[in-house]
């Protein structure tokens, strides 16, 4: 997907400084767990020894799609319009945590089936009234990809303008657990039923009729390989934004929060085209929802949180930002076991 | 232990006016997963349907143990007193965190091997330069065990004077872990290899030289079944103040932040003859101490943070505090279904 940018790995000349000065920190030898893995993400990402959290964004994403009108959400369709209301009203858990956060919020309309009044929070970007119902037909055109595509490297570059150096992607849109399901199987060759799940709350009779639909709808496209197709066929607006965005943030070196299942999927569809964008990543929330734990087995990924979260918006990214900001703050200014008269380890 | 204060069942009859409150957010039921948790614990703890957190404190415990010189540590001994001095110094782990969260934090000397000159950080509260070796005899004396459950009760009600609705509990000792497996296995009625860890540090074979230590020490001591038995015999001056701190500010229901797995023993040392102590209680972080996780089981416990830490100093309570946070602006300040004009679930 869109090869025209290239995503370089980190340059790892630095490890062995950032390994010193962690290791010369007055605890034990690897006693502060992941958050030393975080430290040495930024500072790699960074290409510093006194790494730092510059204006932190969250993106959510959002958009309609098609296949709700399958009966695959435990909500109506009219939930992702009103949610984008919510956000910008300052309701939702997302702008909750971004406010305590201090994280700049942006609500991006990637294809929402409702017309917004213009809103400091949000981004008109909208493509559609949503993506077709991929039951039916391919759930959107190769162009309707590439102005995704092109929304998502845009936000970034808006985010960039702003100085920030640290995006968390989020998304709304009823039904796209059952998108991120079928990328899921198409990229990972599983079967649809290990990857689908609950969503926002189907019972089990309920998630039964959604894995038997994502089958049917598995059989009739036939196989899809590359992750264009595959999210041209199956994906939804949102999804192929944050795809893009995370691609090109990976490119602009960035440090790149991953959310939950959805915007894991997105995600995937990257990593698997450009396997070096996982030097830009932190993890951050491990959801409820069904194959999200071997999806991120897969991905060798373990996030910061298991909070049993299932709400997307991006609030695994917005819950993370403190340990972020732990991160570099004990990295930068804990003491070392010279400089504060501590014996080492016998 | 201590049997004068009592701890109450926190009173359940807002529990309705709670749940009600978290499932008419404007998010799918149970979506917000531990936050939710959360947020229910500290609005039955301070009765309130506007749970707030006030003046958070961390107390961090320090003292020494005479079994330091039987050779259970990777550090040797002066490291209590030398990371002491790096805490009132401000630059220890605990020190960083705590300033991030604008925590309070107090550092108490029930019985370091080290002359200290006052600091503000500081409150002198030493029983004795250490505890005696309990491979040899009882770690401290029943006039002793009293003086450090005075300490305890002491330092809570400090933390009330000056506002405080929140406490996480942190301490520093090397070679606590030892004391922390023996007191584990005696309440439990465990082996010794099931509770005992590499500490900060032991390789495989100082892993077994501890073991057997501590096997023969639980061989020569036979069998003790009260709390106050097995702190006095096995336990030290940090872990029992921690104990009655406590449940000294579950009896002033206090929200009781604990961390790994010293801080968790010292609640067991509770627990077992206060069960009602769980009312009050969040788990920060399960650490990577063998044991930890046994122990977390064994009290029904999820801990809101799994970073592989190792550390103490109650460095888990301090990155839970936005947690707490987050979980009482979620529950304030999110807009309710209804508030929002946003449908529910069909």
């Amino acid at each position: 997907m869109v090869r025209k940018t290239t995503i370089v790995p980190v340059n790892r000349s630095l490890l062995p400084q950032i390994k010193a000065i962690i290791d010369n920190k007055t605890k034990p030898l690897g006693a502060l767990g992941q958050l030393e893995d975080t430290a040495t993400t930024l500072a790699l990402v960074q290409q510093s020894l006194q790494p730092a959290i510059h204006a932190p964004h969250i993106l959510v994403f959002a958009a309609d799609h098609g296949v709700a009108r399958s009966g695959v959400s435990a909500y109506p369709q009219s939930v992702t319009w009103q949610m984008v209301m919510n956000f910008l009203a300052g309701g939702a858990a997302i702008n909750v945590f971004a406010n305590q956060h201090n994280v700049a919020l942006k609500i991006i309309d990637v294809g929402v089936n409702h017309i917004f009044e213009a809103h400091p929070l949000l981004e008109d970007a909208k493509i559609a009234m949503g993506t077709h119902n991929f039951y039916d037909r391919a759930a959107m055109t190769r162009e309707q990809l590439h102005e995704a595509f092109h929304v998502g490297r845009e936000q970034v570059e808006k985010a960039i303008g702003a100085g920030s150096n640290t995006i968390g992607f989020g998304e709304m849109g009823i039904a796209n657990t059952s998108s991120a399901a079928l990328i899921m199987s198409y990229c990972l060759n599983l079967p649809i039923a290990d990857c689908t799940g609950r969503g926002t709350g189907l019972n089990d009779q309920q998630v039964q009729n959604k894995i038997a639909l994502l089958g049917t709808v598995k059989k009739q496209r036939g196989p899809l390989h590359s992750s264009d197709d595959i999210l041209q066929h199956v994906g939804g607006f949102e999804i192929a934004a944050m795809a893009s965005a995370m691609r090109y943030a990976a490119s602009r070196q960035l440090t790149i929060l991953i959310d939950g299942f959805i915007c894991t999927a997105a995600y995937l569809c990257v990593y698997r085209e450009h396997p070096d964008i996982a030097d830009y990543v932190i993890f951050c929330h491990q959801s409820q929802e069904k194959g999200h734990q071997q999806l991120l087995e897969t991905l060798k990924a373990k996030p910061l949180l298991a909070l049993n979260l299932r709400l997307g918006e991006g609030t695994g990214c917005a819950l993370v930002i403190p340990m972020l900001y732990s991160a570099v703050n004990f990295f930068n200014t804990m003491a070392s076991f010279e400089g504060a008269n501590v014996d080492g380890a016998s």
